[in-house]
C-alpha cells in the first residue's frame, strides 16, 4: 500500500441544500474540505495510506473536522491542535448561467496562525512515497510558506516524491509577499507539478503568447527538479455542462486524453483536486503516461458527480470510466 | 435609488421537496410568490425600494407572507390586514417530459374579497418611479380590478410609468366579467406592456394569425398611451430544457436578444415576472431599449436556476449574463 | 375497470438523499420497491385495480410496507405475514459517468422463505382480467418458483391472461437449480412475453447472432401461448441521459415507438416496470397494438423523471407524452 | 373484525418542525387529520374495519388525502370527490406556558360545500357495528348537518350503534343556526355521548351549577336512547405536562379511571379523539365499562406521544397501559 | 408606536439539530442571533419600532443577516457594510445534565473591527424613546466601547432613556482594557440596568457577601442617573428545567414575581435578551413596576419555549401568562 | 493512554425522526451501534485508544459501518470483511408510556456467520490493557461464543484484564446451546463483570430471592478470578424519565453511588454500554472504586441525552456531573 502525506487547511463547508442561497435557507449542509485534503481522500478511497498534515482550533468544530477525516479513511495522527478560528467558506451552488459563489472566512484561521516549525518534517515523511502540496497553502501565511518549504527539503532529502498543484489564486495573497518571491523555491524541490499556462508564465514571467507545451518545457528547464509537467483542459459551457480533457507533458511527449463530457454537473468544486489524487494514483500504479492521465481525467470527471468536496470513488469505478465506459448503468 | 410599486395577491406556496409528488411526501418546501410581487422582490435585489401593496388574513400565517416579503428587501407598510383566508398554490416539480403541475386555492384569499377603495393609492404612488401591474390582479375579483384601475388613474395623474405584465390565464376569469370588459380600461392607462401575440389578440379581437409586430403596432394605436410592446420567446424542449429569447416594439424598431439556452431548469415558476423585473429595471437604467431588453432576458434566463418565485440575483449576476458571459465559472 | 393481480417481492429501498453516497449521509429516504409491484402501483395510478401478492414479516417494518402499498392505492388483501426479515436494498443514485449503485439484502426474506402452497391462487385470481409475474421472483428460491408457477397454472386455467417480463439477473440464481431449468414452464403459460433479445437466447439456447425479431417468432414457435413479445431499446449515454424505443412482435409485424429522448434522469429505478406497466395497460385500453407500445414507451419515458420505484403517473399524463407532446409545459 | 363507519371532515394539515414558528420556517410537516377521521385511524390501527366518509376536491391535493386515510389502513371506498378547496389547518406546536396555536382554513372547502343527499346512508352503513360523528360535523355548514343527521337515522334503521363526541366549538357555528337548534336531533339518534359538563349545559339549557354525573343523568332523561355519556377529564399543568382521567355514567354507576400522568407531551391534538376510539373499541370487546373507559383513557394518554393527530398504536400497547405498566421499557 | 434603538453585535448561529453534536452531524440549523439584536427583535415582536445598529461584511453572508433581521420586523437602515468576517456561534443544545455549549468565532469580525465614529448616533436615536446596550458589546473591542459610549452620550442629550443588561462575560474582555476601566462610563449614562450581584460587585468592586437589595441601592448612589435596578433568579434544576423569577429595586421598593416553573426548556438561550425586552416594554407600557417585572419575567419563562436566539412572541402572549394563566391550552 | 480492545456485532441503526413511527416516516435516521462498539466509542471520546474487531459485509454498507466506528475515533485496524448481510436495528422512539420499540434483523448477519478463528487474538489483544465483551455475543451463534472465548484465554494469557457485562437477552438465544452452556466458560475468565440479579442467578442457578450483594459474593465464589461485580439500579418511571443510580461489589464492600434524576430522556438506547465504558475508564484511572462507580453512574446519565447508541461525551463532561454538578449551565 502505497503511502502519500498531504498538507494544507481545512475548512468547515457551509452550503445551503440544492440550488438555494443563503437569504432563502434557514438550514446548511455541513462537510469539510480543502484541496490537500480532497487530494488525501481521494487516495483514501484508492486504497492508498493517506496521511494528511494540518491544524484545527482545540475545540468541538476542530475535532469535527479531525473526525471528518478520519471517516473518510485519512490518517490523521499529525493534525495539530490550537489557535482559535476554524477556516470556513460558504457556498452557494449555481446552476448554467449562474455561478457558484464562495465566501471566505479564513484569514485567522489556526492553520494560517501556525508556527513555522511546529512539524517535524523528517518523521512524519519517514517511509511516505509521495508528498503533495498546493500553492494555496504558501498563499495563506508566511509561516505556512515556511512549514510548507521544510515539508519539501525534508522530501527531497528522504527522496520522497514531491507534487504540486500550483493554481494560483491572487486573492489569497495578503500577507506581504509575491508568489514570485515565494513560489520558486517550492517549486523547485517539486517533481511533478500540476500547473495551467497562466500559473506557468506568473512562475517564469515570460510572453503572454507562449502555449502549454512550450511553457512546460521551459518549466523543467528553470526548474531541473521537474520531471512531468500536468494540466487539464476544461470548457466551462455552463456551470452545469463542462469538458474535461487531461494533458501531460513528461519531458520526451505531449499526451492527452479523450475528452470527458460532464452533461449535469453535481457538485464542481475540488474537481482539480481530484485530477491531481488521480495523477498521483496513475504515476504510482501505471506502467506509462498515458494511463496515468487518463485515470486522473476520468478520475476529475467523476469528481462533478459527487457532492462535497472530495472525490469518493473507487479505482475501479475510475478504471471502467477511463477504459470508455461512460454509460454510467447500474451496477447491482 | 428609484421607487416602484406593485399591486397583487401573494400567495403562500407549498412544494414537495425535489421531484417528489404530494402522494410521496411528508414535508414540504415553504415560500411565497405571485406574478406582481415576484417582480418586486427581483427588483429589491435590483437595488430598488420596492414596494408591495397586497392584503393578507391577519393571523400568523399573513404576517408570514409579510416577514417573507421583508426578508427580501421588499417594502411592506402598505399591506393591509383582514379577510380570512391565505391564498395558497401547491407545485409538484416536473423534469423533462413530465410537466409541473399547479394546483390553486385562491377563489376567497384575503386579496379577492378585498374592498375597492381601501387603498389611498395617490398617497401610495406619491414618489414612486413606476408602478407595475399583472393581468392576474383583474382576474381575480371585481373589487380587485377595480382597485387596479384606481391605482393606474392615480399613477397616470402624478406622472408615475405604468407597466403592464398582460399574461391571460382564462380559468382565473369566475367573476362574471370576461377581460374584454375589463382590461381595456386598465391597459389604456399604461405605458409598457409585456403581452404575447395571443394576450394582443385577446386586447384587440384581431384576426388569428397577425404576427407579434403586427400586432403590437395594432396595440399602440388603439392604446396611444403605449410606448412599448415587449415579449419574449420561449422554446419548451422539454420542462427541464427551455430557451428564452427578448424582444420588444418600441414603435420604432423590432429589437431581439441573443437566444438563452437553458439546459437544466431548477424552477421555471416566476420566469416571466423575472423578465417583467429586467424590462423595468432596463428601461429605467440603460440609454436604449436593446440593453434594456438584453438585460431583461438575461434575468429571465437566471430565474431559471434560482429556487422559489423570484429572481434572487444582483445587477452584476444579470449584466454579467446580458455582456454574454455564459461559462457559469465558479465566483471565488 | 379491469383487474391486475401481480406477484413477487417487495423491498425496503433505502437510499441517501440526492446524490450524496452511505459513507456521506446520515439520513436516508424511505420507499419500498419491486418489480411486479411496481408495475401494480403505476397500473393502478392509471385507475386499475391492481391487487398484489407478496409475504412480509410480521412486524411494524413488513405492515409499514403493506401500508405503502395501500398509500399507492393497491389491493393488499392478499398480503401474508411471517417469516423474521425484511428484503432490503441500498441504493446511491449516480449521475453522468457515476453508475447508480444498488447492495442487495434479501437472501433470507419473509418472501425468499415463504412455503409454496400458501396461496390459494384460484381464489386470488378469480375475477382478474391479467396477471404478471417477472422473471426475479423464480429466481429467489424453489419455493418462489413453484407458487409462481401455481399462479400462473391457476390463471391458464381462469382464462385470464399472463404477462411476464422475464429479465434474467444472474446473480440471483443461487437456489441450485437454473434459470433454464425453471423458466420455460413458466413462459409457456404466459401469453405476453417482454424479453429482450438475451433473454430470449436464455430461454431457447439459440446461438449469439439473431436479431430481436427473429428469436421473438422463435420464441412464439416454442412457446406457443405467446401472442406478443415486447421489449425496449435503451441507449445509455451516460447516467442522465437515456434514450427510451419500446418496439413489439405480435406474430405480424415488428412495430417500434419513436425515440424519448430522457435528458434530465431523476430517477432510474423501476422503468421496465413502468414499461410493463403501460403495456399491460395498453393492450388492455387500446384498440392496436401500435398504440400499446406508444402508451408504455412513453410510461417507460416518464418514469425516470418520478422518484422512487413506481410510477406515479396518470393515464392522461401518458396519453400527453405518447401523443407527441415532449415539451413538459405547466399544468395550472 | 368489527366494523365502524365514521363521517366528517379531514384537513390537510401544515406545521413547521418541531417547535419553531411559521414564521421562522422554510419547510412544514404535511399529514392529514379530522376528529371523526383520526378516531377511524385509531380504529383501523386497533384492528377494525374502519370506513371514513368525507369529501375532498378532485385534484392531487384531495387524493392525497385519501392516500394518507388508505396508508392509515382505513377504508376509503366512500369517499366522494369534488369542489375546489381542501380543508386546512396550520398548526405552530407550543411548550410549557406557549400554547400551540391553530389557524384555520376550512370556510370553503370541498366537505363544507357538499349537496345533502349525496350519500346513500343505507348502503354505506349496510353491515357496521357502529356509527361514528362529531360536534364539529354540524357546525360546518347546513349541508354537512343534513347529511349527519341522515346517517344517523339510517344506523338507527339499521340498529347500528351511533355513538357521538359532542365538543361543541363556539367559533365554527357560522352559517346562521345555532347548536341549540341543530344538535339535538343528532343526540337523540345516539346510544353513546361524550360530553363534558358544558356540552350538557349546551344541550339541555340547565343551571350552570349542575356537576357532570348529574347532568349525564339528565341527557338520559332527556334523550332516552342514550345508554352511557362519557367524558374525560383533564388537567392541564402547562403545555409539555397533562394528567387524563377517563369516566363514564353508565345509567347505573359513575365509573372513573386512574389519572394518567402524561409527563411529556409530543403532539396534544387528537387526544380526544383517540378517547373516543379508547371507548367504541372498548365498548365493542370488553364485558363491562370500567374495562372499556380503561382502555380509552389509556389510548387517550398515549396519543399524547404520538406524532400527528390519530393514535397509531395497536390494542396490545394501550392494554399494557391500561393494565397499569407506566413505565414505558423498550420493547425488543 | 413606541420606538427603540439598539447596538450590538449579531452572530451567525450554527447548530445541530435537535441534541445532536456537531460531530455526528452533516446539516446545521442557520440563524442569527446576538444580545441586543435579540432584545430588538422580540419588542418588535410586541409591536414597537425597532432599529438595530451593527455592521455586517459586504457579502451575501452579511446582507443574510440583515434579511434576518428585515424577516422579524426590525428596522435595518442603519446597518454598516465592511469588514471581513461573520461573527458566528456554534452551539450544541444540551438536556438535563449534559450542558449546552457554545463555541465563538467572533474575535475578527466586521462588528469588533469597526471605527469608532463612523455612527451619527444624534441622527440615528432622534426621536426614540429608548436606547439599550449590554455589557458585551464593551467587552468586544476599543472601538465597539468608544461607540457605545458616543451613543449613550447621543441619547442623554437627546432625553432618550438608557438601559444596559451589564452581564459581564469574563472570557470576552481580550483587547487590554478591564470592565473597571471601561463599564463605570457606560452605566454612568444609563437609567435602567439589569445586572446581577456579581454585576454589580465588578462595578463597585464592593464586599463579597452583600446581597441585592444592598447592592442595588449602592448602584444608585454610585451612579445617580440610574433609576431602577432589576435581575431575575433563575435556579437551573437541570439544563430541561429551569425556574424563573423576576425582580426589580426601584429606588423605593424590592418587587419579585411569582416563580415560573419552566420544565421542559426548549432553547435556553437568549433568555436574559427577551427579559430585558420584557421589561423595557413593561416600563414604557404598564403603570407600575410589578407589572412591568410581571411582564418582563413572563416574557423570559415564554422565551425558553421558543426555538432560536429571540422571543418571537406577542404581547397577548406574555400577559396571558403575566396575569397567570400557565395552562399552555391550545388556541384555535 | 490506556489500550482497550472490544469485540461484538455492529449493526445498522435505522431511526424515524423524533417520535415518529415507521408507519408515518419517509425518511430515517442513519447511525451505527452495538454493545461492545458503544463501549468503545465512548472510551475513545475519553481518550483512550479503543480498537474494536468485528466483521462486516465488504461492500459499501460495512465500509460505511467501519467509517461510523473511525469517525468516532474508534481503531478499526481489525475489522474484517465477508459475509452477506449488515446485522440492521429498527428503532422507534417512544415517550411517557409509550415504549420504544426495537426490531432486530440480524440472523444472518456477517457477524454470525463469522468463522471460529478468524482472529489471532493473541495479536490484537497484545499491548492492550483491556478486554470487554458482552453477553450478546456468545448468544448469537456458536462461532462467535468460541471466537469470545478465544479472545477471553488470550487476554488472560497475556494478563489482559477482561470485563464483561452479562446482560442476558432471552430472544437471542437460538442456535441450540443454552446461556448456562456457553456464558460460564467465559465469566470464568472475566475480572470485573456487570450483572443484576436475575443475570447473576441465571450464571448460577441460585434460589429467587437473593439479593444483589449476596449473589455477588456467590459469583465470586464460584469464579475466583472475578474480582468486581457491578451493577446499576434503574428506575423507570415513564419512558421519558428514569433514575439511575451504581453500585458494586468489589469484595470488601458494597458501594453505590447518589441517585441521578434523567428528567428528560433523549435516547435510551445504549446506556448501559455508557455505564460499562464509564467503569472501566474509572477503574483504570481513579484511585478508589467509590470514585470509578461515580464516573460510571454518571456516564450512564448522561447518556441518556446523546443521540445515538454511543456516549459522546468527554471525561471532563462526566466528572463535573460525578462530582455533583447537576446544573446543565450553559458552557460559553
Amino acid at each position: 500500500m502505497k503511502k502519500i502525506v498531504t498538507f494544507g487547511e481545512v475548512m468547515m463547508r457551509l452550503k445551503p441544500p440544492g440550488y438555494a442561497k443563503f437569504s432563502q435557507s434557514d438550514h446548511l449542509e455541513l462537510t469539510f474540505g480543502g484541496g490537500e485534503a480532497n487530494t488525501a481522500v481521494s487516495l483514501a478511497y484508492f486504497g492508498m495510506e493517506a496521511k494528511h498534515v494540518t491544524r484545527f482550533p482545540d475545540n468541538l468544530i476542530g475535532r469535527s473536522a479531525t473526525q471528518f477525516l478520519r471517516r473518510h479513511w485519512v490518517n490523521t495522527s499529525q493534525v495539530q491542535y490550537g489557535g482559535e478560528e476554524m477556516g470556513i467558506y460558504f457556498l452557494e451552488s449555481g446552476a448554467v448561467h449562474r455561478s457558484s459563489t464562495v465566501v471566505y472566512d479564513r484569514s485567522h484561521s489556526a492553520f494560517a496562525n501556525m508556527l513555522p516549525d511546529t512539524f517535524d518534517w523528517e518523521e512524519i515523511l519517514k517511509g511516505a512515497d509521495w508528498f503533495h502540496w498546493t500553492g494555496i497553502t504558501p498563499a495563506i501565511s508566511e509561516n505556512t510558506a515556511a512549514s510548507c518549504l521544510a515539508a519539501i527539503k525534508a522530501a527531497n532529502k528522504l527522496g520522497v516524491t514531491v507534487s504540486a498543484d500550483v493554481t494560483y489564486r491572487q486573492n489569497l495573497w495578503n500577507y506581504g509577499k509575491s508568489p514570485q518571491e515565494v513560489l520558486p523555491a517550492l517549486v523547485a524541490g517539486s517533481d511533478v507539478i500540476i500547473a495551467g499556462s497562466s500559473d506557468l508564465r506568473l512562475l517564469m514571467e515570460t510572453e503572454e503568447n507562449l502555449k502549454f507545451s512550450h511553457l512546460a518545457k521551459l518549466a523543467m528547464k528553470t526548474y531541473p527538479n521537474i520531471k512531468k509537467v500536468a494540466d487539464k483542459d476544461r470548457e466551462s459551457l455552463n456551470a452545469s455542462h463542462n469538458t474535461i480533457r487531461g494533458k501531460i507533458w513528461n519531458g520526451k511527449e505531449m499526451l492527452k486524453t479523450q475528452v470527458f463530457d460532464v452533461t449535469h454537473i453535481i457538485d464542481r468544486v475540488g474537481t482539480g483536486d481530484a485530477y491531481a489524487a488521480g495523477l498521483i494514483y496513475g504515476l504510482l500504479h501505471y506502467p506509462n503516461d498515458q494511463d496515468a492521465i487518463n485515470f486522473a481525467a476520468a478520475a476529475c470527471a467523476l469528481k462533478h458527480t459527487v457532492e462535497g468536496d472530495a472525490n469518493m470513488v473507487s479505482v475501479a469505478d475510475v478504471e471502467r470510466l477511463a477504459s470508455g465506459d461512460t454509460s454510467g448503468k447500474i451496477k447491482r
